[in-house]
């Protein structure tokens, strides 16, 4: 799995054979094929893996300011996206059309659980629409950041990771602005 | 075209057969084969003429003030999202995995126009990375605010517009704390 994970991570996932894996793996084609059925098999495995191992680096440490959480986050997301450069970037580039939906779902569910995680930081159990939109386009921000920084790396990581906790603190006053109740959560945050 | 396009937006492409394709334009299932080859490639090929209908409306009339510019053309933008509603979620949600990476090609490439469309309306020749980072993730955040209203349509259309334009402004206002560029065009649209 260890070496699937990196193969994937290293280049396009269709560029990836299960011949390449096996020998990565120190393992026979066939035995390859035994535990996994097959090269999409494999892929979504491998997928599930990697999205375990990035949402337990993202567990907060606690007790920090929620902000200063939020960059500590977005500093080991970083990390992992460096780490996995093309497969990340072969995963949120485009649009879906997966034909089984399994990888939509699995990128859908590192989203919803990045959001929760992100709440829980703030301390808030039910977000209302104006958060819920606003996290969900903040974590959209990131990715996106996340993928232009791959393909241009003109600026420096941790100028962009300033620059994506700036762009949370200013989604949320936009929200502030729209919803008492955000406005409420970000007093209590400040 | 017309049909499958109807078709592919209205349900998820994935429960749409070349039969019903057919059956919606009043033309038998092996005409449908001889113009397109198959379902995929017909999938592609309305997807492609959906995109080129977004963008033609998107097209800015020209001569407001480009924060009025954009918000017209948010509107357009969600009176397409709106008509295409499953059509949208399905293309948005989840990661790529395209085998042909032909839909992947045609999500990016419209991301691609909409970010030279906005620039072009901003009066901006080339954009610093500051500038494009942060162009990416609001039409990123544009997507995402799409994809949850069209999931829970708890808020008003025009609200979420309006909180979509103070986004833009907000997140310009962070680009222009890390970019002097940024400061002078913010300075100029103002």
């Amino acid at each position: 799995m260890a070496a699937a994970l990196e193969l994937f991570g290293a280049r396009d996932p269709e560029d990836v054979s299960i011949d390449d894996v096996a020998s990565a793996a120190g393992a026979s084609r066939a035995l390859v094929y035994h535990y996994f059925g097959g090269k999409q098999e494999l892929y979504v495995a491998a997928l599930r893996s990697a999205a375990l191992q990035l949402e337990s680096r993202l567990q907060a440490q606690g007790g920090g300011r929620a902000l200063d959480e939020l960059a500590a986050g977005l500093q080991r997301y970083f990390d992992f996206v460096e780490e996995h450069a093309a497969g990340f970037a072969a995963l949120l580039r485009g649009g879906p059309a997966n034909r089984t939906g399994e990888v939509g779902e699995i990128v859908d569910g590192v989203r919803l659980r990045l959001t929760r995680l992100v709440q829980k930081q703030m301390g808030v159990e039910e977000a209302g629409p104006a958060l819920r939109t606003t996290l969900r386009s903040w974590i959209a921000c990131v990715e996106a950041a996340g993928l232009d920084w791959l393909e241009h790396r003109d600026v420096d990581r941790p100028a962009l990771e300033r620059m994506l906790v700036d762009q949370m603190v200013a989604l949320l006053g936009v929200a502030a602005a729209h919803d008492p109740g955000v406005a409420r959560l970000v007093e209590r945050l400040a």
